[in-house]
Parts: structure tokens; C-alpha cells; sequence
């Protein structure tokens, strides 16, 4: 399993009236988290982008648990659990000092952004995750 | 099961580098669904409110299909499909020129606002969504 | 003076922990207002896309005179004063229950799409203007 | 001369479909500038709260000098020059890679968050901007 981590401070702009994080901010919160997951693999998004690829949500599902207040630091973790094949699936765990607030994931699917039709991933990038996946995974 | 509908534009600020809405708005979208979906059933949220209820999401899901460009009218159309209890489901499907771009689903949890606990929904609440969705749903 | 008028009604996600439309959410207000003031002159931005021209926002100035809520239908007016030269200013006007909530402007600087280098408006927008104006104006 | 410093990277949802910043995204981004000013300071804005102090903003201005792109860090400098009266105001400087992106100012005026009416700042805030500023200034 590839991880990463990154925090995000929460904003008043991140807030709704409730006092908490609105619950449409979590998909930014997410992507935040896979990009940090990308570079962390040697193989940051632009990188992708420069190959022509691009990687569109095709699905997201987000479980609020708890919740998240102006001034907290979230903690975004996410994890990359198997190697990608048209679609990649990518998990997130957010937590406020080590209480998780919400979990959840996004599919992926790679096009070619010039034809803008669904491609296989490029190899190297394959490679690179088979690499840090690892025998277990 | 009763049904809503509402349309907004794409503005730029929905929009992100690949030219389409950004996968975050969609739960914005959503929202917007809903609170006409509450208003047309003669329950806006802001009487809930006033109530001492909270109807926080507690899941969301996105099924991205296809894409909206710029200064498409997408049409968001949302559904009641059963009785409120500790919960709500309420489903949305998301439209540009009759094309389905996005479907997905927000589950509520009713709260107490002043305590912040779960709490049974308002039973005018219940009686009015029992009389609209009628017995054949 | 060219006018325009739109309704946006407040969605939790355009609120803060305040409980009152965020600060950052008028600049997207604003761009519901251009959206619709230049539909209105009949030249909808996604034309001047159609011809290669962009109009970034090189200024932007909000007064935030009073606070709308949640739920509130915000009335944006925009109004174009003044014919355009390399550079367009839109003044904005919002209000909630005919209460002025906030001012303010944007100022735009036409560019080719393509060299991202300054132009000048093409001839037909500002023909357009002019007519739309009046000699008054 | 109070400064502080912080970095955002821009991510997917931080761009518009021109590939760079969106215009309404700068005030989040001179929003995440304050509150580490504050925190600078010895008096980040959730002490405010619990005061019950609230500063919400009067004025805001953007010139935006140049853009950013995906993935692209953003070094946000805020800046406070003058002690606060009933109001304060915070100047912003946004660049990437040493380029200015942006300048910008915001004005915020202080309210008591119970009666919600203008309120002078807390006294120790002022003493501490006051030691922070140091007598040059």
C-alpha cells in the first residue's frame, strides 16, 4: 500500500453555518491528498498531464464521521492499494488530532487528453507503482 | 416519490483547468437540489431550522457520466424516494441538454441543534413527506 | 448604462461559520453578474471565447456594506458605464430584500485566447455597446 | 511592519478553465495569509472568538499582476503596518517562483459577535501589535 500524508488548516472559507467544514469542501480535501499521493510517488500529476494524460473522477464517495472546525488541521491521508489499471482507486482517511472525521474514496479513470477517450496508464507509471506497492500488496 | 428540479448555469468558478465542472461543485449542486427539493415539499430547511434541526450529510456519493462546459444549464433533479426516519436519502440526477452528466446521493442524519445529538425527524416533517410521496410509493 | 439583473439564492456551502455569506463567495457573484450582463448585450462571453478572446479580471473591489444569510435570494445587478477599450469595467450591486448588501467592481483586460497578449475588443462587441449605450450614455 | 508567510499549492479546484487561478480564489488565499498573521502575532483569530470579537470584512481588493497555474506554490505574504483602530487593515502580496501574482488589501472591522455591533479591538491585541510593530513604524 502506497501512502501519503498532508495537512490543511481549516478556513473560515472552508466553514459553513453550521461552524464545521462544509461538506462539499472534502472532495478539495481529497484531491489535495492525491496530489501529495502522486508526488510522493515520483510521478506528480503534471507529470501525467506532460505525457498527455489526464486522470477524471469518475466516482467519489465521501463518509462524514465526525466533523472538522474553523482553525483545526486536517490531516489528510491517502492510500493507493492496487496497481492502476484503466481506473485507479485512491482511499482517504481525514483525521482532527488523531480522530478520524471522515473517510472515503475516488475512481479514477485515465484518458488521453488529446482525444479525451479513456487509455491505458503509462507504463512508467505502472512500473514506478508496482515498485512501491511492493511483493505484499 | 417526490421529485424537484432546478437549474444553474456554469460559471468559470466552477469550472477547473480541463475545462469541464470541477468534481468538488457537484456536492454544491447538490445542495442547491435539495434545499428546492424541501421548499416545493412546503418544509424549506430554514424551517428546521427554526425547529432546532440539523440535517448534516453523513455520506455523499458521485457518479461522474459525462461532463458540463461553461456556461452549460445543467438541471438538477432530486428525489424523495421514502420516509424520513433517523435519516434521509435524498438522490439526484444531474442533466445538460437531456444528457445525463452525473448521478449520486446525500444521506442525512437529522440532529438536535442545541444538543448536536441524532433526534427523530419533526413529525409534520414526516406527515407531510407520508401525504406528498403518497401510499403507492 | 447597460444593466443586468440575477437572482442567487444562499446555499450553506456559500456561508461561513458567521452564518452569513462568505467574503471570498461575492467574486463568484460577480461572475454570475457578467455572465448575464453580457448575454444580455447579446454577446455572451461564450462568444468572445468563439472569436479567441479571453477577459481575465485584472481588478477586483468589494464593499461589504451589509450581510445576506442563509436562504436569502441575493439580486446581482451589473452595470457596464462605459464603452470598452483594452480594458472594461463592470460595477456590481447586491442585494437582499431590496437592502444593499455589497458593491463593488471588476475590471477585465481583453486578450487574444491564443498569444495571451492584449488586444483590443473586437469590433462587433463594441459596436454593440455603443448601440446598446445610447447616445446619452 | 508585521509580516508573515505561507504557501498553498494549487490544486485542480483552484483553477478556472482559462488553466490558472480562478479570480475568486485569491480572497481564500489572502484569508489562509491572515489567520497565520495572527498567529504570528501571538493572537490567532480563534482567541478573538473567544473574546467575542469577530472581524469580518468591510473592503477587499485584488490586482491580479500576473497568474498562477496547477500545481504551482503560491508564497502568500500578509502584512500589517499601522495599529488597528476599530478597523484593520492587512495588506497581501501573492507570488510564485519570486514573481508577483498579486497584491491586494483587505479591511476588517472589529464587532462584538454577541450584539454584532462595531466594538474597539481587545487591548491586548492592541499591545501586542503595538510591541510587533516596534517604534519605526
Amino acid at each position: 500500500m502506497i501512502k501519503s500524508e498532508i495537512n490543511i488548516r481549516v478556513l473560515y472559507a472552508h466553514t459553513d453555518k453550521m461552524g464545521i467544514i462544509n461538506n462539499g469542501r472534502y472532495l478539495e480535501y481529497f484531491e489535495a491528498g492525491r496530489n501529495t499521493l502522486l508526488r510522493g510517488i515520483g510521478f506528480p500529476y503534471t507529470e501525467l498531464e506532460k505525457l498527455n494524460y489526464g486522470l477524471p473522477v469518475i466516482e467519489a464517495h465521501v463518509n462524514y464521521i465526525s466533523t472538522g472546525a474553523y482553525d483545526d488541521v486536517v490531516v489528510i491521508r491517502s492510500f493507493l492499494k492496487a496497481l492502476p489499471t484503466v481506473r485507479v482507486k485512491i482511499d482517504y482517511e481525514l483525521s482532527v488530532n488523531e480522530k478520524i472525521i471522515a473517510t472515503g474514496y475516488t475512481i479514477h479513470s485515465f484518458i488521453n487528453l488529446i482525444t479525451l477517450k479513456p487509455a491505458r496508464p503509462p507504463k512508467e507509471f505502472v512500473e514506478l507503482v508496482g515498485q512501491k506497492l511492493g511483493p505484499e500488496d
